[in-house]
């Protein structure tokens, strides 16, 4: 389908003018996206780095095909999750042997709650907040299970911070709220952790990748992070985790699989962890997902965090101001921080029908999501959204504002929209 | 390199009429191999079929290029780790909606030892044999460590039967064992543990996908597998598990990742487990190798398990009658049974000089691979490893033994080989 024509071909031509003086600009062909749609979904999943297609062609047909077992020594396959997660460390302001490439967000999550808490034994609670994405709560109450004597607590996020006393023994929270798109002062609330001798484990799933992030700077002691989103790592990829090097020696993981030995290939009977991160490994490494994600990392160190940060806080008030300037008056309302420095690269705001609103917006080319009961959620990707991009999303929401076309019987039904 | 030419070209016509009879033969052809190689090493990573190559590039560039988020609706990307679990299901005797792909075979290790511990509270002993493959034993040291009281129990295959009493909760054994190819008999093991209370956990890795395993016909409670052996997923595979109907409602995952509740994409705080296997989901699939993962089992799946135990008894047979005639007096000695029903369809030879030997067989083109401290170790594939396979490789061996070129400097030296 056509994407909605400019009305005002001045305003157009003006953020025209925005993409021609971005920094990033290069960088938009270097994903494959179709033609006809404005993708404000990468914060859900990434899009495809054209690397990427020609990197996992090569991987199965000549490292797997060809090289078969050989290619675990010979293409490297084994140093994989250590080297990719050196590289994720230059996106997050930690050091080299600090972050690994390992399973899934929430698997990380585990293992990094259980470390925190064997690291402080006498302390009862873990802090979080109501609505933090759910499998952070969902992991942590999974991993509480078998710990009498300890429990969540959940508390809001504007006096979150007050809370944090001698009986915390760890705060856990999403650095950037996958739904707000708020973003919890990382520096403060680690300072204030500190203070009363508690440790915080940050998710950065909705920050990584889009803004600068800098774990050391603040002190960070454990964080965890998605592949798919910003990284742009494909469907599933793996996720990371980061300790901090001051932690690492008195860490062990309760998912002490095979590749977190010292001596892997030993096969030896009782357990030992590997000196450094790679102790954090699990089972066999996921290489197709690995790599994948090393080609969407690739990029993002080549553009470089602070040219990221920029261009997603110019993304997100061009996004701002248009729905300002072109969407008075039609129920919809901002979730998300005005303030750059207190909000990640996404944007929501509520409407009443809200989920029939997103469905007339996919059905004309313009993909965001929808999260219940009413959040628009709009993802601006600042290494493929162009300034552009914003302009025809803003447009087509306002023209499915104005002509109502959602109220029409076939967006009515509410339906999961992942 | 060159492969042996031959030196009793009689036998070799015969070994040839075997595969013009078997009736599996068509299958090699669906794999992509390496030419000049005799590759005996698919139960460490199996092989590439062709058919994976394509539906690789087709995910890559279609569904997640073009589809981009619609794709785990639209694609069945959300579907697909119970609907490729329903496929293993008839391979290991299982019934669908017992089995479910995820995470890795350590990670799906942790998850069961929990479920079946609590499901045992009174008992203190996790029963399994020394040298059973590490990351089992490391995986059950790592999920006691939190439990007081309770404890490892290592014992000796051949007693181990008897050693399972009232005291014991689980016995956790890898059906064929990866170092000798062993097989333990999964029946009498699991009667004998009903009979004294305690539960079974089977490690299929070296087992599914090349034998004949009957879950339910066993009365089996639960198990895990391998993807990347010999069911052909590709490097790192996800695994699976099993959890036998009767067990599943009472069971809940330490795990307990987004992708296992109820109603995942409802976002709401408490945890509620699936209602069915998809419990035992942790977070995003990793959707590159589970679609990888299932156009290997879809081969298997066509080529019958009856065939494949077949081809597989037929392959171990044939190699053992050749090294006897090809390669007696050279200090090889078989480690693995010989009735084919003890036996999983690998062969492991020791020898002194066993690093070397294996060193200088895959310079010559036949991959096996070694196991310290002297264990040679040739996998059999029944889907496309060919009599004539079997015939070069042990042709090869003799040379490598009779020239003892393995003597040879080059080959003295010991390192690791995955």
């Amino acid at each position: 389908m056509d994407l909605v024509q400019p009305r005002s071909p001045r305003e157009l031509a003006a953020v025209r003018s925005w993409d021609a003086n971005d920094p990033l600009r290069q960088f938009r062909e270097r994903f494959d996206l179709p033609p006809n749609v404005v993708y404000l979904d990468g914060n859900s999943l990434g899009a495809l780095p054209r690397a990427t297609r020609q990197r996992i062609a090569d991987v199965v047909a000549h490292e797997w095909g060809t090289g078969l077992i050989r290619s675990w020594n010979d293409a490297d396959w084994i140093g994989a999750p250590r080297r990719v997660g050196d590289k994720i460390a230059g996106l997050i302001g930690a050091a080299a042997g600090e972050v690994i490439v390992a399973d899934s967000t929430s698997a990380n999550l585990f293992k990094l709650v259980h470390v925190a808490l064997a690291a402080r034994p006498g302390r009862r609670e873990v802090l979080s907040e109501p609505g933090n994405f759910c499998t952070d709560l969902y992991v942590i109450e999974g991993a509480l299970r078998g710990m009498p004597g300890r429990s969540l607590r959940l508390e809001p996020a504007e006096r979150l911070i007050e809370c944090i006393s001698e009986d915390t023994a760890l705060v856990v929270l999403t650095h950037v709220h996958y739904k707000s798109a708020a973003m919890h002062d990382m520096r403060a609330i680690t300072a204030r952790a500190h203070e009363k001798g508690a440790l915080v484990l940050w998710d950065l799933s909705h920050s990584v990748g889009a803004l600068q992030v800098d774990l050391n700077g603040c002190d960070a002691d454990f964080a965890v992070g998605c592949g798919y989103k910003y990284l742009n790592g494909g469907p599933g990829a793996p996720a990371f985790l980061f300790v901090a090097q001051r932690h690492l020696a008195g860490s062990v993981s309760p998912l002490s699989g095979w590749m977190g030995h010292a001596r892997p290939f030993d096969f030896v009977d009782p357990y030992a962890p590997a000196p450094g991160i790679e102790r954090f490994l699990c089972g066999t490494p996921p290489v197709l997902g690995v790599l994948s994600l090393e080609c969407g990392v690739d990029l993002l160190l080549e553009a470089g965090t602070a040219a990221l940060q920029a261009k997603s806080e110019g993304l997100c008030q061009l996004f701002i101001t248009l729905v300002e300037e072109m969407c008075g008056g039609h129920d919809l309302r901002l979730l998300s921080p005005t303030d750059a420095r207190q909000r990640g690269s996404h944007l929501a705001y509520a409407h009443p029908n809200g989920y029939a609103v997103m469905r007339a917006l996919i059905d004309r080319g313009v993909i965001g999501d929808f999260r219940a009961p009413d959040c628009l959620r709009f993802g601006l990707v600042p290494l493929y959204t162009r300034y552009e991009d914003v302009w025809h999303a803003v447009a087509t929401l306002r023209d499915v504002l104005q002509t109502q076309c959602w109220s029409e019987p076939r967006y009515a039904v509410r339906a999961a929209v992942t």
